[in-house]
């Protein structure tokens, strides 16, 4: 059976969707071990396959996440993270401050033998796609990178999407201002040349913002900066015109009757749409699994990040990935590209 | 009376909205001088306040634009461009590819007064927005740019937001991955420090992507790079969006009855997020007025984009430009920040 961690405090809905997410993933036969505060996870006790562990402290979103998990061993976050290292459980989930997340884990966990910097992949929510979502990486956990730092993204992504995902041969993508090759800045200029020539990975070009939602490519690589500018602007997009939408349909009584009749055909959008569908992002590069969820998560949100922390265990997906990174050469030693010599 | 020089070739959509456009816009009292094929244009003959140019050459978007527009003194971008720099025309505008019209009008107008690096900045459309629109810049001229730049990019934007867009105290912001002032790059950071400082702009921190499209700011700055990714970001969710509400409305009888009921008013939403409703971007920086309409333009986007064109003239945004740079010493040689020393 698979143990995962989670951190039982920090969701911005509070201890309730925990308690509901953590019961519907330990139905589905997940062991799940829950870090937070016995009198808030009271609802918890005696469910099958669900242990709670006391965690007196918390690491709120205002924090400098470094000094923070540093400093507060008795942070929710920072024993759960433990428990993975020490192999008390298998992995860690958490929707708890993002930064936090990333270096409790990164602190605890290490970095996998030859990556010089993990990332985190989103998984993208596009309307009506049919089949495994696309990988985004990475969405923040690196302002800046290296070329050769995007090559290795790549490998990263690529042994995600196949083992997680179940993407047979999965299509690499460079996020850039145009298809051609020498498009970008000087550094996307370069990471495009390595990964033409990276072996391993199914590398198909640059794709642009517009591509993001479409169904080009199943792994894009970006610097963190640049991919989280692209999240946000993708949240935002989405919600303003969800919203123009609805005033739309409020603006007259003829509207709001096409409106009603619209919406429960609507309702399968706002699932695909909803970030609680995939459980949320994943830090890649580690030795250990580590879903960061959204902040807003719902139960079915809690109980999806348990799951695909869960089936990342089982998938092996952190051992695929070192196997794929040694057998190509691409750890930090073997990727110093010319620019970084 | 304000004349526009019109590049008269490249539009997506052919020279049938070019003549439309050249007409609508003739017909508010500007003065159009369009460069092209007189066969094609033959419909403007004779009519009032238009004037046809021979231009036997063009530039497509797959040439190189530095080469093409040296090598092309008879491409209808260039000879439109080189109508203004001497004085026939006051102003640019072109739907034709954006790489030759901008280098067309750099190469044609050369950049203002100890401007660095001229930028390209978009008016964004944000569905249910009252008043001007907010200005991203630069979304495409510079891959990379230095942290002096980027204040000099909100010179530059806050002079045309007054200028033209009339906003009388223009809120400036950075495009970041946090509102705290350490978040993003080296670059990012450092350029803020030097926004809170600029004086003459009124700065009211980072943005993130989330933002773009509400009313946070009046100019967005960012680099070439991250602000392209961004604009096409938006374009491509505003697309997946309005896509999936439109196979919802087609899933069922009920539904499709919803979205007939629903269309109406969904007009107007439509109109709002019509890149034709602003006439396009507009590149700042330079000696001259030059409008960069969107390639896939119609008849009221390239009007749209004369009239921009036009007004830019006579708000007299590139003198207002320089006074403002040279008023608070914001040109090349008064912002040299200290990583560039």
């Amino acid at each position: 059976m698979t143990t995962v961690a989670l951190d039982g405090r920090g969701a911005d809905r509070g201890a309730e969707v925990i308690v509901a997410g953590a019961r519907a993933a330990a139905a589905d036969g997940i062991a799940v071990r829950v870090f937070g505060d016995p009198a808030e996870l009271r609802e918890l006790e005696g469910v099958d396959g669900v242990e709670v562990i006391e965690a007196p402290g918390f690491i709120s979103n205002e924090e400098e996440p470094v000094a923070a998990v540093r400093g507060k061993e008795d942070a929710s976050i920072v024993m759960a993270a433990h428990d993975v290292a020490e192999g008390r459980s298998d992995a860690l989930a958490s929707a708890g401050p993002t930064g936090a997340t990333m270096t409790a884990a990164l602190f605890a966990m290490r970095r996998s033998q030859g990556v010089r910097r993990p990332a985190l992949a989103l998984q993208l929510l596009v309307p009506g796609r049919k089949g495994p979502p696309s990988l985004l990486l990475d969405v923040g956990a690196n302002a800046e990178v290296r070329p050769g730092d995007l090559v290795q993204f790549a490998y990263l992504g690529s042994a995600f999407s196949a083992a997680v995902l179940g993407v047979e041969r999965p299509r690499v993508a460079l996020l850039s201002v145009g298809e051609e090759d020498k498009k970008g800045t000087q550094d996307v200029i370069e990471a495009h040349a390595a990964l033409r020539e990276a072996e391993g990975i199914h590398f198909i070009g640059n794709v642009e913002g517009r591509d993001l939602l479409g169904n080009a490519a199943d792994v894009i690589v970006t610097d963190g900066f640049t991919g989280n500018v692209a999240l946000k602007t993708m949240e935002g997009t989405a919600r303003a015109v969800a919203d123009a939408v609805g005033r739309a349909a409020r603006s007259n009584p003829i509207a709001a009757a096409g409106g009603l009749l619209l919406r429960p055909a609507l309702g399968g959008l706002r699932r695909e749409m909803d970030p609680d569908t995939t459980g949320g992002a994943i830090l890649l590069g580690l030795r250990g699994v580590a879903v960061v969820g959204h902040g807003s998560s719902g139960e079915a949100g809690i109980a999806n990040a348990i799951r695909l922390a869960a089936r990342s265990v089982e998938q092996r997906a952190v051992e695929r990935t070192a196997e794929l990174l040694a057998q190509h050469g691409a750890t930090r030693s073997g990727l110093r590209l010319r620019s970084e010599q």
